[in-house]
C-alpha cells in the first residue's frame, strides 16, 4: 500500500468522518453508514434554499469540504470515483430542504445525473420543491454534445451559495446557476495519473510528455504532447480557453489536480497572470486544491465572464476554509529596496599600537594553518586552519580601510569584513561575534564586557554551550578571566583547549555527526586557534 | 522534466510573483531581485512590532503563503532548501520595521541561524530593536542537541501574529514565541521522498516501507519501518509525541508534507482524532499544507499544550487564506436519517384491464429479448433485451401490489418498482419517466400531457435529444401522436424507431464512441422497442 488509507472500502466513511470531526462543529453528517455518505451544515435550519451537491469521492475539498454557510448545504459522497446511489441524494435532498425548496448541483456524468435525477423526482413526490442544474464546463472534447463537468462547478457553488444566503428564491438561484454553467468554461493538464485506492498505478503518460484536457478520473486526456516547462504548458492551456473566452472580465480558477506541489501552482498562477488572456483576467480563486483526481499531479484553468453581481457573490465570505477566497488580480506590487543594505564605510583611520596588533595575531593564525587543518581533519573537513589564514590575510590586507583609533566602529569594520570575506559557518559566526562586541560597546560598555555580550550573541546563534567542544571551550574562559589578566586568559584558553580533547560527544555542527571515540585526543581546531591568540599576548 | 516549473533558478522569484499577484494586493515585495526575494505585507505602516520570517524555499505555503494582517509581516525566501543570505533578510527586516521592533522566527538549521542572526546583528547597528526566536520543534532524534524546526513553527506565527496585531510589545512577543517553542512537539512520517527541481527523484523507501522521523528538506528519515495503514501510521506518530505531552488540553496541527491527497489526509485526521491521544486534543489546525517538503507523500503532527489565551489568538481572524483555521475538535455530529427513505408503499387495488394492459406489453418486452439484444450487440453491449426483458419479468410479478386502479399511484409505484429491480442507466431513466409521469399527473395535468412531461424529465436528466439515436426519436413523435389516434402513435413510433437507423452518430451513452459507420443501417434498441409496444396496441 502506498498511500494513507485503511481499508479500501472504509475510505469515504473514515474520511467523511475525519472532515466532520474537525470541522469545529460546522459539519454535521447523516446517521446512514455505511451506504448513505452525507455531509450537511450543523447550522441549517431550512429557512433558505439548500444547495445539495456531491458525486464520486476523490475530488477532496469537493464536495464535502465545501459545505457550510454561504455554499453548499449538504454533499453527497459516492465511493471514490463512483456516483452516490439515489436512495443516498433523496436522504441528502429530504434531510436539508425546507419550504423554500432545493437546488441540486450535479456534474454532467451519467452515474451522477441518472442518481441525482430519479432521487429528485423523488423528492418531488413527497411535495418538495427541487431543480437541478448540470455543470459541463469541461472544452477538453468539443465535438462531445455531453461535455464533462470539472472545476468550474466551483462558480457555480459559490456564486448560487451567496445568493441563497441572501435568501433569494429557487427560481433565481436555478436560473443564476444555470447562467454559470452556460458560460464557464474549463480544461486541464496533468505530468502523472493518479493512484485510485486498491488499483496499480497506471504508468500511461511518458516521461517528457503531458496530458491535455483530461477529466477528473483518471481517464485519459484527449492528446498526450511535449511537455516543456510551465511557461509552455499555460500557454497550451490558454490557448483552448481563449477561443471561446469573449471581451468581458473574467474570474479564473486555478485548481490543483491533487499532486502538485504549493510551489509549482505559485509558478502556474505567475504565468496564467501573464499569460495572453491576462488582461481578461480580473479575478483569481486560488491556485488551491479544489476538484482534485486524487493525487494527480496536474492542474486545471476554469474561466467565468462576470459582472458587477457576481464580483459580489464570488467576493462574499463564507465558512468553508477550503474555498481559498477570490481575489483581485493585480501587478505585482513593489517596494524599494530599504537603505543600509551597503554597510556604511566606516571612515579610516591609522593607529600603529592596533595596527601592529592585528598584524600580529592575523600572523599567528596564517602560522597555524597546517596545525588547524590537521586537527580539524580529525572531526571535520580538514579547512579550518585554512578559512582563519584565509581570514587573517583578507585584514590584513583591509588594514588601510579601517578605522584603527576607534575600537568601537573598528570591532564593527572587522565583522563587516569577515562576513564577506570568509565562507562558511565561522566566517558568519565571526562577524556575529565582532559585530554584537561593537553594538555592545557602542551602547556602553566597556571593552571586556562588550566582547562577553559578543561571545554570547554568537553563542545563542551558532547554539554552542562550554562542552560542547568548539572554539567557545576556549574563548569563554579566556574572555571570563580577561579582568584579571592577560596570563591568567591565556592560561584559561590553554585549558579550555586541552579540556575538548576530553570531550567525546559534539554538541553542535559537523563534529556532532562522527563516532565519539575518533574524537578522543584531539584538541577542536577552534579552541586550539584561540588558545594559540592569547598565548601570544604573553610570550 | 516531471514539474510544473521553468528554469531551475527561477524558480523562487516566479513562485513569489505568482503570489503577490493572486494575492488581491494583499502581498507586495522588495525590488531586490533576484536575490533578495521578500514579500511583505501591502498595509504595513510599522506602527506595531513586525514579524520576519522565512528560510529555504519548497515549504510552501511557508512562509510567504503566511504573511498577512495577524501573522507575518515579512517573509524572506531562499533558494529551495536554501537558506536566504544575510543580505536579504537585513532587507525584510529595514523594510519592515519601526519604533515597535523586529521579531525573527527562525526554524534551526545552520543556515539559517547564522544569516538571521548576523542579518539582526547589523539591523541592531542600525538601531533596530530585534529580537530573534528559534523552533526546535521536531522529536525525531531525541538525542540531539540541536533539534530541527519543522511545522509547529506555525503554532509560533499564529500566536505571536495574533499578539502583534492586538499591540502587544516585543518583549511580549519574544516571550510568547519562546513559551511556543519550548513546549512544541512535532514528527512527520512519508512514504515517499520528494522530487527537488533538478535532482532525479531519490528512491529510497522502499514499496511497504514508510520513514518515520523525517525533517522537511527530503533528508531520510530516522528509521525505516513497516507500512501498514493510515492507523498504524497514526498510532506509531502518536506514541512519539504521547511520551513528551502533558496532561493539558493540546492543540494539535495535522501538515500535508506536499503530496498527499486530500482524501488521505482526512483518512489521517480521523485516525488521529481517535487515537490514543484523542482526549487531550481539543483544537485541531488543517489538514492542511502548511509546512511542506514540495511533493512528499507524507504528513506531520504537531502538539502544543494550550491555555485560555492561546485558544484565543490560535482562534483570532487573520488575512492569509493558506491558514486553514483553528477549530475545535468534536465527536461526529450525528443527524438521523430522515424520513421517507423506504418509499410508502402503495395501497394495492385491482383492475382487470389495467392488468391485462400491462400484462400484454410485459410479454411484448419479454418476447423482444433476442431481438433487441442482437441490435444493441452493434452499438452497445448487447443487453438492452435482457434488461427490458427483466424489467417486464419483475413487474408482471409485482402485479398484484401494485395500486392498478389508480394511474396516477401506478405510475408512481412501477417508477418504484423499476429503481429498484432494473439495473443499468436504463432502470433509472424508466423510474425517472413514471415517476415524474406520476407527479405532473397528481399536479392535475392529463394524461397525455403527463407521459410528455414524464419524457421531457427523462431527457433533461438522460440528455438525450430528439436524434440522438435513443429510445427518445421513437417515444416523442408517439406521444406528440397519441392526442390524435393510437394508430398515429405507432404509426409515429415505427418511423421514429427506423430513422435511427439512419443516424450515424450517437449523441449519448456507449453509442457516441461507436464508429459512425458501424451504427449505419442498424435500428436503436431502445426505440424499437418503443415502437413495438405501441405496434402492439394496434394489431
Amino acid at each position: 500500500m502506498t498511500q494513507f488509507i485503511n481499508k479500501k472500502e472504509n475510505i469515504v466513511t473514515e474520511a467523511v468522518d475525519g472532515l466532520v470531526r474537525a470541522s469545529g462543529g460546522q459539519l454535521a453528517r447523516l446517521d446512514g453508514y455505511p451506504h448513505i455518505r452525507v455531509v450537511v451544515r450543523a447550522d441549517w435550519d431550512k429557512s433558505k434554499v439548500a444547495l445539495v451537491s456531491g458525486g464520486g469521492s476523490g475530488h477532496e475539498p469537493a464536495h464535502a469540504g465545501f459545505v457550510g454557510k454561504g455554499m453548499l448545504t449538504a454533499a453527497v459522497c459516492g465511493d471514490v470515483f463512483a456516483s452516490p446511489s439515489a436512495d443516498a441524494v433523496l436522504a441528502g435532498i429530504l434531510a436539508v430542504t425546507g419550504p423554500a425548496g432545493c437546488l441540486l448541483i450535479v456534474k454532467n456524468y451519467t452515474g451522477d445525473r441518472l442518481n441525482f435525477g430519479l432521487a429528485a423526482e423523488r423528492a418531488r413526490a413527497f411535495g418538495h420543491k427541487v431543480s437541478m442544474v448540470v455543470v459541463d464546463d469541461d472544452i477538453a472534447l468539443p465535438d462531445l454534445p455531453q461535455a464533462r463537468g470539472v472545476a468550474g462547478t466551483l462558480f457555480v457553488h459559490k456564486i448560487a451559495g451567496a445568493l441563497a444566503e441572501q435568501g433569494e428564491n429557487l427560481e433565481t438561484l436555478t436560473n443564476a446557476a444555470e447562467r454559470v454553467i452556460r458560460d464557464t468554461r474549463s480544461i486541464g493538464m496533468s505530468l502523472d495519473t493518479c493512484t485510485v485506492p486498491g488499483l496499480p498505478r497506471e504508468q500511461r503518460i511518458p516521461p517528457g510528455m503531458a496530458e491535455l484536457g483530461l477529466g477528473i478520473h483518471g481517464e485519459a486526456g484527449v492528446e498526450q504532447i511535449a511537455y516543456d516547462g510551465a511557461k509552455k504548458a499555460i500557454e497550451t492551456v490558454v490557448a483552448k480557453l481563449a477561443t471561446v473566452m469573449g471581451n468581458k472580465p473574467h474570474a479564473v480558477l486555478l485548481n490543483n489536480l491533487g499532486g502538485t506541489s504549493t510551489l509549482e501552482m505559485s509558478v502556474l498562477a505567475n504565468e496564467l497572470l501573464l499569460s495572453s488572456i491576462a488582461d481578461k483576467l480580473k479575478l483569481i480563486v486560488g491556485p488551491a486544491p479544489m476538484m482534485t483526481s486524487l493525487d494527480m499531479r496536474g492542474f486545471s484553468v476554469s474561466v467565468y465572464p462576470i459582472d458587477k453581481d457576481d464580483e459580489t457573490l464570488l467576493g462574499a465570505p463564507c465558512a468553508p476554509s477550503a474555498w481559498p477566497g477570490c481575489k483581485a488580480v493585480n501587478p505585482v506590487t513593489l517596494r524599494e529596496l530599504p537603505d543600509g543594505l551597503m554597510p556604511i564605510q566606516p571612515i579610516p583611520s591609522w593607529h600603529e599600537p592596533t595596527a601592529n596588533f592585528m598584524t600580529r595575531w592575523c600572523q599567528v593564525l596564517i602560522d597555524s594553518e597546517t596545525d588547524l587543518n590537521a586537527l580539524d581533519a580529525k572531526s571535520g573537513d580538514g579547512d579550518t586552519g585554512a578559512t582563519l589564514a584565509g581570514a587573517a590575510k583578507a585584514l590584513i590586507k583591509a588594514l588601510d580601510r579601517m578605522p584603527l583609533s576607534d575600537h568601537t566602529q573598528l570591532y564593527r569594520a572587522i565583522g563587516q569584513e569577515l562576513s564577506q570575506t570568509t565562507g562558511g559557518s565561522s566566517g558568519v559566526l565571526l562577524s556575529i561575534f565582532f559585530t554584537a562586541t561593537a553594538d555592545a560597546a557602542s551602547s556602553g560598555l566597556p571593552m571586556v564586557a562588550a566582547l562577553k555580550e559578543g561571545l554570547n550573541r554568537m553563542q545563542q546563534i551558532g547554539g554552542a554551550q562550554l562542552g560542547d567542544r568548539t572554539m567557545v571551550d576556549a574563548l569563554k574562559p579566556a574572555l571570563d578571566a580577561l579582568d584579571n589578566s592577560l596570563f591568567a586568559a591565556a592560561s584559561a584558553a590553554r585549558k579550555g583547549a586541552i579540556h575538548t580533547s576530553t570531550i567525546v560527544k559534539a554538541g553542535v555542527g559537523r563534529a556532532s555527526y562522527i563516532n565519539a571515540e575518533q574524537l578522543k585526543g584531539h584538541i577542536d581546531p577552534g579552541a586550539e586557534a584561540v588558545a594559540r591568540l592569547f598565548e601570544d599576548l604573553v610570550v
